[in-house]
């Protein structure tokens, strides 16, 4: 395992005795780190550290000067508040220097944040909210095993507290359904949560039972004694054929300082300074070990990285007036977009036939990740693959990205460049009522940090905009539609992310009409009426809702005078009507705007989409009225 | 069990070759609503049929006149795709005709939706959004074990397809935690999702597994043997002392008409009129049985109601110049909420030393749930105590109501009355990191059909809008902060919710500041220093951000000339910013805005507070900064 030109990494693993005396320098660390800031959950980390001295110092496959080496493992903290753990970890293997990790901790400008994130090379997620670490370690070993081939394993700390959280179902259930043998679970099972004890206390039965249940190997260890801790990583880490691995470590919180073992009060807080210096007393008074452990195999991913080139992308067309959905446009430029860019994957949650990402599963099989009605961990998977360089796409209908909202949120603070798509919104979706209606999802999207959101009218824009997405850094988010309507652009225009376009135009429009997916066509219809009684209106098509065309906008609001009609099938807050507003007040030489901004503002039930769209007061009509109205105005 | 003077409901339980009949006619009458709508789900109704006939013919205990009746028993479809069924089952004991059956499925206008809402009396909860509805049962069993003290159970029929989501899972951990024994799951195994095959098939051993590990009592049914399905629900009801039951019921989806019989592809799908007569024919043509099971026992719930009147509160006081975090506001205020209203109950997920709802818990332990770390059953929970009447606050940090949003968002369809409080919001947190840092949450809430969003800024005005939330319907939703800031307000002061306080104001006012929670002390220190310098400001404490107090907003947009600074500790899009916005470009009169607009527009790190809001630029001297370059623009 060794790598002789190496000047870092000597790579001699240590023995049982000194990795022991490892966890009581990690323990120190996490005291001493935790105290110099003020704050932080050293008792958590104190738990750990027996496991992680004798995972990373004997099993961890890394080079830890090259954290992008293709065939390192992955250790991914999913309980993120022992990050003084992991950070004295870091200064362990030498990542980071001692001087760092005692001014740095928590500290404004320092990459050692209060929970791990990205901004530190070797952080593959952002965790801190609960239940996250897990899945998104399954998305990293879906891509070791059947998209790289890389035969990297992927370390998840786990706590106890989390096990509660349905989402560790999800990954456990999605892990041993995909076999991933590759991936080991560690439950830190120290009893105690941050008000008292947990649900289960120390009955690592009930544990045990639940993940085999669940498709898991499960090995219980004294998570103190570093043989049990040994023999369990060893066995990990060989693998189990087709199973993932569940080891739960029984351990104490703040274990090695008596003045605090296994007592409540003691979740989150730091040592004061003179309980701390007892503290490292009674811990032996601290080593200055450096280790490393064994390097990783050579190796690269068996799939190319084109670094999302589009060079051999072939869009599909679609002629001007083809009744064609929006949803049925993403499933044909996915299939285009991965053929051309091998490192594009698709998952769903089960509704594939419906947001037609199954076109892409019988192009690209191999590619395709079914994740079930999962939508949790259908997103983390998502962020996994993206840790190894792959581009995901990931589809259900639009409402259901509600139950992953926290994992998205949490997707942007990973720095992940994820692409969501999501499919019948809105009460255009007719009958099946309001359940299945998304009215919140723009919102919802556009709240994310460093978000882009999409919502194309026809399926040229909608398939150019597929390819957009490929290239866009962090969440990414298109609106589709369920019902066809007219193709409205030819083949060869453009569709850039944060323009817009405009479909009608003339100097004498009177008042501006703007919409996106089924409303621009109730506008397109509504302006062609005012048309017919001499009324010119302008009419956008606002695809990118998020970021928006501000000069479009504000070019419209001039000519027409500020009257300006906005037609939304969303609620009424946070929408394209937000965007609309928000751009338009935010520019210094903003005038008065005459709107009218139509929404869902009641809760619909089922019907037709055009009896909920007219319900609603946002179909043709209604925006036709309302423009005659801000007419009438003056 | 018969109620003799009772004209509509016989009571006289039907033998079970009578269910067996009945259960064809269940699946006749969910094949002619459906077809009679184009649209539905037949095939998921079919396998269900014959279970569905058992329980409400020998099983449930309802009184079909009276669904307000305190010991009903409870029926929730958490699998709601499967709606024909249902409606067949309240067309069968009478409780609908077979016109609104036939000819208001799906329509406009009707109550009979695509996915049960509570616009039927019958109808405790909406879903439609699988994995919801057993969390939900979950809470409504709560109620009946520990505040009603009832003998009713909560039958909950769900999907294969769901089993996959966490929530399930989330569910069944607290059933067993809590002993709910009055609680029996359902499972109809019929093998085929949407678009295929499930995960797991008919292999009801895995199910089995995991609802055993997971503390349920487990029985295993041929759910197409009226005999077997007849004696596990005999089981179930008779309770099994300290668990949950969970049936898995092995069943044949499209049941009955062997053309569609556990084939592929017609999820989703009514039968066209042929195939439908075919189906009818095959299933013996039809009766017209009209069953009632058993009544309830009568009993009242041992809870008192007082309808929230607030006669008896004796809210918190505080004085001017304390210093006071609002979240220790939230429990002070809610122990006293408590003890006025008994209907009172408060959940949180494992963080009450913080949100404060510790307190409650000490106050009135027995209205006090803790759901550890399960946002989304822990909202679920929440509304399923709302069903029996309980007015439940709900509490987490912020940013992990995102984890919740689906169930939230479901709450409103539910028309749900439930109030969630957020505490340790936006960057002001400080050294936890963006993890832990709701910047999302006002526009996420804000979104919600029928929401109120309050946003007090000091321990007063949080202590009164704790009462008012009581009284509000819908989702109501406030956040609290984590530090301790100056009481501004004497316990005189009202806030009704929708308005909004001017702290300072002359008829010199030059400029507006707006502020809510740590952003609006921000404000006041922001107007002193421009007071020093001849500049008043008008400050607003927009403490009720849903609604919103037009009149305030207009009134000092026109005073000062349209010159308004917003400082908001939240993401740009959807939250304060917005709120005014939206109100004052959508009055009739609305006027030029000199707006700028303060916000976190940039991913944050760990620091201060004080570090945290200057990098954000929301701190007072960005505010005053803002402000005179608005008065520096003329």
């Amino acid at each position: 395992m060794g790598s002789p030109d190496s000047n870092h990494q000597p790579h001699s693993t240590i023995d049982l005795a000194t990795a022991a005396q490892l966890g009581d320098q990690l323990r120190i660390d996490s005291i001493r780190s935790s105290t110099s800031a003020g704050s932080g959950h050293p008792t958590s980390s104190m738990s750990a550290a027996d496991v992680l001295a004798v995972l990373v110092s004997r099993h961890l496959r890394y080079d830890w000067d090259e954290p992008g080496t293709a065939g390192n493992d992955h250790l991914i903290f999913s309980k993120g508040h022992a990050s003084p753990l992991l950070y004295s970890v870091f200064k362990a293997v030498g990542a980071i220097t001692d001087k760092e990790l005692m001014t740095g901790y928590r500290q404004f400008g320092s990459r050692l944040q209060g929970h791990p994130t990205p901004v530190l090379p070797w952080v593959d997620v952002a965790t801190g909210s609960l239940g996250q670490g897990l899945p998104d370690g399954v998305g990293v070993a879906l891509a070791g095993k059947y998209l790289d081939e890389l035969p990297y394993r992927v370390w998840v700390l786990c706590g106890d507290s989390e096990m509660a959280e349905g989402s560790i179902w999800e990954a456990l259930d999605k892990a041993s359904y995909y076999k991933l043998s590759n991936l080991i679970a560690i439950v830190d099972v120290n009893r105690l949560g941050q008000r008292g004890p947990t649900e289960h206390g120390w009955d690592l039965d009930t544990y045990a039972a639940r993940a085999a249940a669940f498709g898991a190997r499960v090995l219980t260890v004294d998570g103190h004694d570093v043989q049990e801790i040994d023999e369990a990583l060893t066995a990990a880490a060989q693998g189990d054929g087709d199973r993932p691995t569940v080891i739960l470590a029984r351990t104490i919180k703040g274990r090695g300082f008596s003045e605090i073992e296994d007592r409540e009060g003691w979740h989150g807080k730091a040592l004061p300074q003179d309980m701390a210096e007892r503290a490292i007393v009674e811990l032996g008074g601290g080593t200055d070990l450096t280790v490393r452990g064994p390097l990783p195999a050579a190796g690269e991913p068996k799939i190319g990285r084109s670094g999302a080139s589009n060079a051999r992308i072939t869009l599909p067309r679609y002629s001007i007036g083809e009744a064609v959905a929006t949803r049925k446009a993403y499933g044909d430029a996915l299939v285009a977009v991965g053929s051309g860019i091998p490192e594009v994957v698709a998952l769903d949650g089960e509704v594939s036939n419906s947001t037609h990402a199954d076109e892409f599963a019988k192009a690209h099989p191999n590619r395709y990740f079914e994740m079930f009605i999962a939508e949790q961990q259908m997103v983390a998977a998502a962020v996994g693959l993206g840790v190894r360089g792959y581009i995901p796409f990931v589809s259900t209908f639009a409402a259901f990205f509600s139950r992953a909202y926290d994992f998205i949120r949490m997707s942007a603070i990973s720095q992940a460049d994820i692409r969501l798509v999501g499919s019948h919104a809105g009460v255009e979706i007719g009958a099946d009522g309001p359940s299945q209606m998304a009215l919140e999802d723009l919102a919802m999207m556009r709240a994310v940090q460093g978000s882009t959101v999409l919502y194309p009218s026809d399926a040229t824009s909608a398939a150019a905009l597929v390819q957009g997405m490929a290239q866009t850094p962090g969440v990414s988010y298109m609106r589709t539609t369920r019902g066809s309507y007219p193709v409205l652009y030819g083949g060869d225009e453009s569709f850039p992310i944060g323009g817009a376009k405009v479909l009608r135009s003339s100097p004498d429009d009177a008042v501006t009409l703007i919409g996106a997916g089924v409303t621009l066509h109730q506008c397109l219809t509504a302006a062609d009426e005012l048309a017919a009684t001499g009324i010119h209106a302008r009419v956008i098509d606002l695809y990118s809702v998020k970021p928006v065309d501000v000069g479009v906008l504000t070019a419209a609001a001039a000519v027409t005078a500020g009257r300006i009609v906005i037609a939304e099938d969303h609620h009424p807050e946070g929408g394209l009507g937000s965007a609309v507003v928000d751009a338009l007040v935010g520019t210094r030489d903003n005038q008065v705007l005459r709107l009218a901004h139509l929404s869902v503002r009641e809760l619909p039930g089922s019907g037709t989409p055009d009896e909920l769209l007219a319900a609603a007061g946002i179909d043709a009509e209604h925006i036709e009225a309302a423009a005659r109205s801000l007419l009438a105005r003056d």
